[in-house]
C-alpha cells in the first residue's frame, strides 16, 4: 500500500466510498446529502493543507484523508484530521497507515499537537486506532451527534503532542 | 441596553473594537491581520444563522454576537455563538446580556443544546461568565492557544442542555 499526495483526477475513485460513508452518517457531522463538487470541494484540500490517497497494490484507490491547520491565528501550531476509508477495505491497516502519514505531514510541518473536533464516541474502530497512536480524549460534548441506529451520542475532542 | 439583530449598517461602529479585539489576540483564535472585509464576512451571518448587537442608552454599539449551528449533518441539533464587548464597556452586563439572548435564540430555533469550541482558559472572565449561565466545561484542548502574554494555554469546550 502506498500513501500519496491526492490529485483532482482521484475524485471520481474516492467518491464513491466517501460519498458511502458520509451518506450513512455514522462518523462524520457532514452534510448528508453533500453531492460530488461539494464533497470535493470540502475533502481536496490545497496547499498549505493536503488531501492524500491510500493505493493498494492493483493501483485502487482504498482510503484518503484530509491534514489541516485546526485554528487560525494564535491556533495555528496545531494540525488536524479526517480520514475515510472504502469500508469494503476496512480492517487492513488502510486507516492507520492514513494516520501514520498524517501525523508524519504535521510533524513535517512543524506542527505542535494534532487535534481532533469530533471524533464520534460510538465510532470505536477509530478511537482505538486514535489511542493506539498516542492521541488521548481530552473531553466530550455529550449527546451532540445524531447517530442513525445508537442515538444521541458524544464527540471526543482527541489530542497528541507530536 | 437594548439587543438587536444587526445590519450591514451596524459594521463601522462594531468594526473597531472587534479590531482590537482580534488583534490583541487574547481570546479568539481568529487570524490576527483579519481586516474590516473579513472581519465582516467572518462576523456578520446570514440566517437561518445570527448576528446581534447591544446597543446602550445612547444608542452606541457596545457589543455584538454571533450564533449558528455548530457542525451540520447529524450535529445541526446544537448552536454555538461567539460575543464581543468593546473593551472600554466591559463589566457592565453587556457580555451576560448577549449571551443570554443567544441561548433564547437558540431554544427559539429548537436547538438541544448549546456548545463553544474553544473557550481560551486565561479568560477567566468569559468562563465564570458562561458557566453562571449552566454552561460547564467538558474538555480542554491542552496548549492549543499561544496567548500573546500567558504563552500556550488551554482551549476549552463548553455545552449547556436548552
Amino acid at each position: 500500500m502506498l500513501i500519496r499526495d491526492a490529485t483532482a483526477e482521484d475524485w471520481p475513485a474516492i467518491w464513491p466510498f466517501f460519498h458511502r460513508i458520509v451518506a450513512a452518517g455514522e462518523t462524520y457531522p457532514y452534510p448528508l446529502d453533500l453531492d460530488a463538487e461539494q464533497g470535493r470541494a470540502w475533502w481536496l484540500l490545497a496547499p498549505p493543507d493536503r488531501t492524500a490517497v491510500a493505493v493498494d497494490d492493483a493501483g485502487l484507490v482504498v482510503g484518503t484523508a484530509k491534514m489541516n491547520v485546526n485554528r487560525p491565528g494564535n491556533g495555528d501550531h496545531v494540525a488536524s484530521a479526517s480520514y475515510m476509508v472504502d469500508p469494503d477495505r476496512q480492517a487492513r491497516g488502510v486507516g492507520r497507515a492514513l494516520c501514520e502519514d498524517s501525523l508524519r505531514w504535521a510533524r513535517a510541518q512543524g506542527f505542535a499537537a494534532m487535534e481532533f473536533n469530533a471524533v464520534v464516541e460510538t465510532n470505536i474502530y477509530a478511537v482505538k486506532l486514535y489511542e493506539s497512536l498516542g492521541f488521548r480524549i481530552t473531553g466530550t460534548q455529550p449527546r451532540a451527534f445524531r447517530h442513525p441506529t445508537e442515538g444521541l451520542v458524544g464527540l471526543h475532542c482527541m489530542h497528541v503532542d507530536l
